[in-house]
C-alpha cells in the first residue's frame, strides 16, 4: 500500500510536506486556493500528476468562495482562480490539463445554479485524484512486461506515489513488476538540487520494502559502464506530439548514457502529461528556479557568496532516445507521432 | 596570483582545510607524518598533484623522526613511513609517484649519513612542490592554444590551484588562456558528493575574477543541448598507458555528453599522473568512500536512515572519448599508447 501524498476529507485538503521528507512526516492542511497555489510553487507538493490533483482541489476551493448568483457572474471569477493556480509552475502540463478539465466541467454544467456547480467541481477534483491512482495501476500493468526478471532499474527524480494521486508512474511500473513476482533492484539518482531521489524515491521504496540503492546523479554512467544497470525508467512533466519528453533536469543525460550503453530508456506517464498541442520539445517552457536551491543545503552554504548560478528545473529528452512511452492506454514505441495521437482515440 | 593550498616553512607544513571552503579559510599545521596521512585520507588536501606534494612532505617528516645510525637501519623504517602514507587513497597515482621519488632519492643518497639524508629529503619534497607549480604553468601554455576565443568551458571537480602545488592543471589551462587575452567563461559542475566544484572551483575562479557559473552535475547535458558549452577540460587522477583516464566520479558522464554533442573533451595532467605500468583503465583501483558523504550535507540528513548507498569516488573515461591529453611536455592526441610513452623520453 503506497502512500497517497494528497488527501481530501470534510472540506480540508491535506498534503504531506515533501520539502521535509525523509526526516519529518508533516501533513499540512489547506482550505484556500491561494495557499494551494503557494504549496505548488514552493514544492510542498511536486510531480506532474500530483500538481494536477492539487490544482484541481485548489480550483474547487476557489469556486466555493465565489459569491455569484448565476453562471455569468461565476465563471469569470472562476477563470481568475484557475489563472492564479496556473501561474505557479510552467513546465508540467498536468497542471494546465487539470485546470482545463475543471473549467470544462463548469462550462458543461453552466445550467445548474452556482451552489450545485461548486459541489460538482469538488466531486470533479475528487474524480481526478481517484482516477490518477487507478490509471497508474493500469499503467503499471502495461509497463511491467518491459521489466526483466532480476532487473536492476535506474530511475531519476521521483515519479512515485509521492508524485501522483498514488502508486506512481515510473515507480508504479516497478511496483507492478514486483507485484508480478519479479525481483527488481532500483538505483535511485539523488537528483540535485531538490534531491527528490534521495529524499522521496528512496523513502517510499524503502517503506514498500523494494530494494533501492542511492547514488549521486554523476554515478549512473559509472554503474552502466560496469554493467550494473539493465534499464532506465522515468516519469515525465510534459510529452510533445512527436514524443520529446520534458522531465526533471538530468533526465536527458541519463537518456544519452542509456543510448551509449545500449540500455532501454522508458518513460511512464498518463495521457494527461501528453500535450498534442505542441509539435516538439522545443516548445516546452523550462522553469528556472531559485539559485539558493543550488548554493545552499538547508542553512548550509555550499558555494561562495555572489556566485553565478544556473538552475533549470527540467530538460528535454528527444524522442529518438526514448525506447517506449508507457501510458494507461498502452505502450507506444517507434512512431510516437501517430502512436501518441492514437491513444486519445481509445476508450477508457 | 592563484592560491597555494600547501605551504612549507620552518619545519611546519600548512594546508588550507579544503573541507571548510568556501565559507571558512582555515589553515591547519602539520609536523607529523601520521597526521599528514590522516589529512590526505580525510580530504583536508585533495587533488592528485596536491596529494603527491603533501605525501612528499609527510615522508620527509617521517624520515626526520627516524632514529638510525646508518642507511641500513634508516631505510626499512622510511619504507614503513611511505607505506603508511601510501595506504590513504588508492586511485590518484601521484601519491605513489611522489613516495617512489622520495624513496629513490633516499636510495640514491644512501652513502650520506642519515642526518644529511633527512635534510636532503626535505629539500626533495620542496622541489616536488615547486616543480608542480612550475610545470602547471608550462602545461597551461601548451593547453591554452586549444581554448577558443570567447570559449564557454565546462569543468568538473576541481583541477585548480587547490588541487596542485599551485596554478592548477585544467584550471591552469584556463588561467593561461585568460592570461593570453582570451575571454573565457567557465561552467563549474558542483561535483557531488564532496562538492569540489561549488566549494573549490567556484571559489578560486571567483577570487581570480575569471567568470564562472555554477551548475549541478545533471545540468551539463542540458546546457550542451542548448549550445551553451564549447569544450570540456578536466584534470586526472591516473592515466593508463593507453590513454584511459581515471578522474573524479562523473567525468565519464561528461565525456559521453561531449561526444554526443561533438564537443572536444580535454584532459590536463602532469607526467606524474601517467601510469605506464598499467595497460588500460580497468587496472585502476576505484576508491569507494563513506556513505555519509552521500546521505548527509554537514549535519543535515538527506536520505532515509539505513538506505543502501554506492559512493565510487572516481570513474574511468576510455581514451576514445578523450580529444587530447595536455601535459607539461606537450599535447598528445590520437595514438595515446605511443604518444604518452614518447613524453617520458623528452628532456625537461
Amino acid at each position: 500500500m503506497s502512500i497517497k501524498p494528497i488527501e481530501y476529507r470534510d472540506g480540508i485538503l491535506r498534503m504531506i510536506d515533501q520539502r521535509l521528507l525523509p526526516t519529518e512526516e508533516t501533513w499540512l492542511e489547506y482550505t484556500d486556493y491561494r495557499e494551494v497555489a503557494e504549496a505548488i510553487r514552493s514544492m510542498v507538493v511536486r510531480g506532474a500528476p500530483a500538481i494536477g490533483v492539487a490544482a484541481a482541489f485548489g480550483a474547487a476551493f476557489g469556486a466555493r468562495d465565489i459569491e455569484a448568483e448565476n453562471f455569468e457572474a461565476f465563471y469569470p471569477e472562476f477563470e481568475k482562480v484557475c489563472a492564479l493556480l496556473a501561474a505557479t509552475r510552467p513546465t508540467a502540463v498536468n497542471l494546465f490539463w487539470a485546470l482545463d478539465r475543471m473549467k470544462h466541467f463548469a462550462r458543461a454544467n453552466a445550467a445548474y445554479p452556482p451552489a450545485d456547480l461548486k459541489t460538482g467541481l469538488l466531486f470533479e477534483a475528487m474524480a481526478i485524484a481517484d482516477e490518477d491512482d487507478r490509471l497508474n495501476r493500469t499503467m503499471g500493468r502495461h509497463g511491467q512486461a518491459l521489466i526483466p526478471e532480476q532487473a536492476r532499474v535506474l530511475t531519476h527524480c521521483n515519479a512515485g506515489a509521492l508524485a501522483t494521486g498514488g502508486y506512481g508512474t515510473a515507480l508504479g511500473v516497478i511496483r507492478a513488476a514486483v507485484a508480478a513476482g519479479k525481483k527488481v533492484a532500483v538505483y535511485a539518482d539523488e537528483t540535485r538540487p531538490f534531491l527528490q531521489g534521495s529524499r522521496l524515491t528512496a523513502w517510499e521504496l524503502q517503506k514498500d520494502k523494494i530494494p533501492v540503492t542511492l547514488i549521486c546523479d554523476n554515478m549512473a554512467g559509472y554503474l552502466m559502464s560496469k554493467g550494473e544497470i539493465d534499464c532506465v525508467i522515468v516519469g515525465a512533466d510534459r510529452i510533445a506530439a512527436n514524443g520529446d519528453v520534458a522531465n526533471k533536469i538530468g533526465t536527458y543525460t541519463v537518456a544519452v548514457l542509456a543510448k551509449e550503453h545500449g540500455l532501454p530508456f522508458y518513460v511512464a506517464a498518463p495521457l494527461s502529461t501528453i500535450d498534442l498541442s505542441i509539435p516538439d520539445g522545443s516548445h516546452i517552457p523550462i522553469e528556472e528556479r531559485d539559485r539558493r536551491e543550488v548554493t545552499h543545503s538547508g542553512e548550509r552554504q555550499l558555494a561562495p557568496e555572489g556566485i553565478e548560478v544556473r538552475n533549470p528545473a527540467f530538460d528535454v529528452t528527444p524522442a529518438r532516445l526514448v525506447t517506449a512511452i508507457i501510458t494507461e492506454k498502452g505502450v507506444v514505441q517507434g512512431d510516437y507521432q501517430s502512436g501518441l495521437q492514437a491513444l486519445f482515440g481509445k476508450g477508457r
